[in-house]
C-alpha cells in the first residue's frame, strides 16, 4: 500500500486554516478581546429576500411527495434546467452564448478547480501567478505536476503577460485576483488566449470575483474574448456574488470547443462529474436560480454595494497611513504592502496582537507576496470601521 | 498539454446515465405510456417532518445577519459540531466511540469513494467485489491503478471471502452490497480486516445501506470489528437513511489509528478536504442534524418501512415467477436472474418496451452481473404494485 507521498511535499497546513487556528488560539487565550477579521474571504451578508424565499418554498418542495426531488436530473450532470436557463441568460448580458451542455452546476469553484485536474496527465506544466489562491498551487502539488510561476509585482501592475520563452499546458488565471484585486483588460486577456492556443494549452480561469467589476473596460468572462472558446475552462461561483459560501453552489463552463488530445473536455468533464460527484442540493440549485431574476440581481447588488463600501473605508485609512496598496476597486481583497519593513506572518502576528484584528499573509499566496498582507471587504460594516481606527491608531 | 488518458479507457458511459439516458429516449418515442422506474436507486417519500423543520429553520437563519452562516467551521473541516455529534452519537449506538475528529462531513458517499482515491498512490491493487456499484472501478480506470476482482455469485451467497493467493493494497466491500442486497456478519468482516492488517491493505467501506440492515447477526459497521480502526475507512451517506438524495450529505469517517507510509490518513484527508472542498450547505447539515434525533430515527424508520413493503412486493412476485433472486431482505436492492436466459441488456429492452418498466442491467455490475438484472425498492408503493403485475403478466 502506497499512499500519495506528494501530500508530503505540501507546506505544512492550506493557509486559511493556518490563519483560522492562530486566531483560534489568541481568542482561546483573550476571550476578552474583540477580535475583528478581515482575514478569510467569508461573507457577513444574509442572503437577499428572493433567494429566501426560493430556498424556502424548495424546501417545501421536499416535504411533499408530488413535489419531492431526488438526484438532479440526469440530462446536464444534475443540473437543474432553471438554473442552468439563468447562468445562460446571465452570460448572454455579456454577449456569450452557451449551451446547456456547457453550463455544470458545482458545489462551488473550489471543488471543480480542484477536480478539473482529473482530466489532465501529471505530465504537464502548471503556469501559475504569483502570488494567487493557494489552491492552485497545492492541488498541482498534489497532482505532481510541475509548476512554474508568473509573477505579479508592482512592475507589472500585477497583471502578469505572457512570456514566449515559457512552455506551459495548464494556466490559471484569476481575474479579478485573489489576493492582489488586479483585473485584466479584454485585450490584456486576448493576449493570454493567443499563447494559450499557440501552446495547445488550457486556461483556467477563475472568475470567482467578477460580480466585484467596476471598470467596463475589465472582462467579466474570459469568453467576451475570441478564441476562448478553444481553450478555457470558467468557474463560477454564488459565493461572493451572492453570499453562498454557506450554500455552496457554482458553476463551471467547459465549452464544446475545447478539445484536447482528441478528445472533448465538457465529455470528460461529465463523465468525470457522473462518476465521483451526484450533484448540488435542490435547495442551494432553487435559490441559486433566483439571483439572476431583476429582484435577485438587484438585491446582490446592495450586498456588493455594501462590501465595497468597507473596500473605500479600508482603502482611506492606507491612504492616511502612507501605505501601498492594489485593489478594492474591482474586487473585494485589499493588497498591501507591510508596514516598517516587516514580513507577512510577523505584520499578521503584530496586527492580531496589537489591534486585534485579523488579514491573511501575503506570504501564503506566494514567493511575491513576502511583505504584503491582504484585507478583506466581507466584514461587517461597524467593525471594518473599528479595525481601521485601530489600525490607524497602532500605525501613525 | 495531455489529457488523462485512461479517460478514454472507461466503457463508454457512467451505468445509471445510459440507463437513464435510454429511459428518456423510450419516454419521448412514447409519451402514452406509463414508464414505471425501478432502476436508479432514488428515493421517492418527502423528507422527515423533523428534517425538514431543521431546513427551514436554518433557511430563516440565512436570512438574517445575526445567524447567517458563511463557510463551515474549520476546525472538523467545514463540519458543523451539531451534526458531527449527532453522527458521533448514532455510532455510540453500535457500539463504536468516535472522535471529532475522525468524522467528515461529505456531499455524499459517491464523492468521497472517488475523492479518497488522492491520498493513494496509482501504484497499488485495487480489490473490487464483483458485481458492484460501477464506482469503485471507474474511479480506479480513472486514476490507472491496476484492479482485481472477487468474484461474488450463487456459490458464496455474492460474499466473496478473501483469498490469501490475492495480493490487494486497497479493498472494497459494500455491505450491504449494491446490487446484490447481501450484506456480512461481524464474523465474515473480521476475516477481512485480519486480511487488510496482513497485507498492510486499506478497506474502503461503504455503508450507504446500513440502515435497511434487520438481521442483528450483520454489522452495520466496520468498527464493530476489532481492528478495523487499523485498516478501515467507512463511508455513509443520508441519501437512503434519509432520502436525501437531492439534499447532499453523508459522512466519512477516517480513524486516527490508521497511518499508512508513515502518515496519518485522517490527516491527509483533512489536507485534502480543506484544500478542494469547501463544506457542506448549512442548509443540509441541519437537516442532516436532525435525522439521528428520537423524532428523526422514528420518522426515517417509517419511511425504510415503506420501501422494504416494496421489496416485498418485488420479492412475492419474482416468487410466483420462480425467478431467482437474492437481496430485499436486509436492503432496497432484489438481484435477479434474468429470465428465459436473457442477457442484462437483453431483459432491460424486453421489460422496458414490453411492461414499461425500468430496471438496471446487471452486466453494468460487472462481468458477474451478465445475465443478472436490479430492481429497487425505492419506488411508489402504488407504481411498485403495478409494476409487478405488469411483469407478472409478462414473464408467467
Amino acid at each position: 500500500m502506497k499512499i500519495n507521498e506528494r501530500f508530503l511535499e505540501l507546506k505544512d497546513s492550506y493557509l486559511f486554516a493556518k490563519v483560522g487556528q492562530k486566531t483560534s488560539e489568541y481568542k482561546l487565550k483573550h476571550p476578552e478581546k474583540k477580535v475583528i477579521r478581515l482575514s478569510i474571504g467569508d461573507v457577513t451578508r444574509p442572503l437577499a429576500p428572493c433567494v429566501i424565499k426560493a430556498m424556502q418554498k424548495a424546501v417545501s418542495d421536499m416535504s411533499k411527495k408530488e413535489t419531492f426531488k431526488g438526484y438532479g436530473p440526469d440530462r446536464f450532470c444534475y443540473g437543474y434546467d432553471a438554473l442552468i436557463d439563468s447562468i445562460k441568460g446571465s452570460y448572454l448580458k455579456k454577449g456569450v452564448k452557451l449551451e446547456s451542455e456547457e453550463v455544470f452546476i458545482s458545489d462551488g469553484a473550489k471543488s471543480d478547480l480542484g477536480n478539473i485536474l482529473d482530466l489532465f496527465s501529471e505530465e504537464n506544466t502548471v503556469l501559475v501567478p504569483d502570488p494567487v489562491y493557494p489552491v492552485y498551487v497545492d492541488t498541482n502539488v498534489m497532482g505532481g505536476r510541475k509548476i512554474v510561476y508568473a509573477d505579479a509585482t508592482e512592475k507589472n501592475g500585477f497583471l502578469p503577460m505572457p512570456d514566449k520563452k515559457v512552455k506551459a499546458d495548464i494556466i490559471y488565471i484569476c481575474s479579478p485576483n485573489n489576493p492582489t484585486g488586479a483585473a485584466y483588460t479584454r485585450e490584456q486577456l486576448k493576449a493570454w488566449v493567443e499563447y494559450a492556443l499557440k501552446e495547445n494549452a488550457v486556461i483556467l480561469y477563475d472568475a470567482a470575483y467578477e460580480y466585484f467589476i467596476e471598470d467596463s473596460a475589465l472582462a467579466r468572462s474570459i469568453f467576451e474574448v475570441e478564441g476562448a472558446r478553444e481553450c478555457a475552462i470558467e468557474f463560477c461561483s454564488f459565493s461572493k456574488t451572492a453570499g453562498f459560501t454557506g450554500v455552496r453552489c457554482g458553476y463551471t463552463i467547459v465549452p464544446k470547443e475545447l478539445i484536447r488530445g482528441g478528445a472533448s473536455l465538457s465529455r470528460l468533464w461529465a463523465r468525470r462529474q457522473s462518476t465521483k460527484f451526484n450533484g448540488v442540493s435542490y435547495i442551494s440549485q432553487m435559490g441559486a436560480a433566483a439571483v439572476f431574476t431583476e429582484e435577485g440581481e438587484r438585491e446582490i447588488r446592495e450586498n456588493i454595494a455594501y462590501y465595497k463600501k468597507n473596500a473605500g473605508t479600508v482603502a482611506r485609512c492606507l491612504d492616511k497611513l502612507n501605505i501601498f496598496y492594489t485593489g478594492g476597486k474591482n474586487s473585494p481583497y485589499l493588497w498591501l504592502k507591510c508596514p516598517r519593513g516587516m514580513d507577512s506572518w510577523e505584520f499578521f502576528d503584530y496586527l492580531l496582537e496589537n489591534a486585534n484584528v485579523v488579514g491573511t499573509p501575503g506570504s501564503g499566496f506566494g514567493k511575491n507576496g513576502d511583505g504584503f498582507f491582504r484585507l478583506t471587504a466581507f466584514g461587517d460594516a461597524d467593525e471594518t470601521v473599528e479595525a481601521c481606527e485601530r489600525i490607524e491608531r497602532l500605525l501613525k
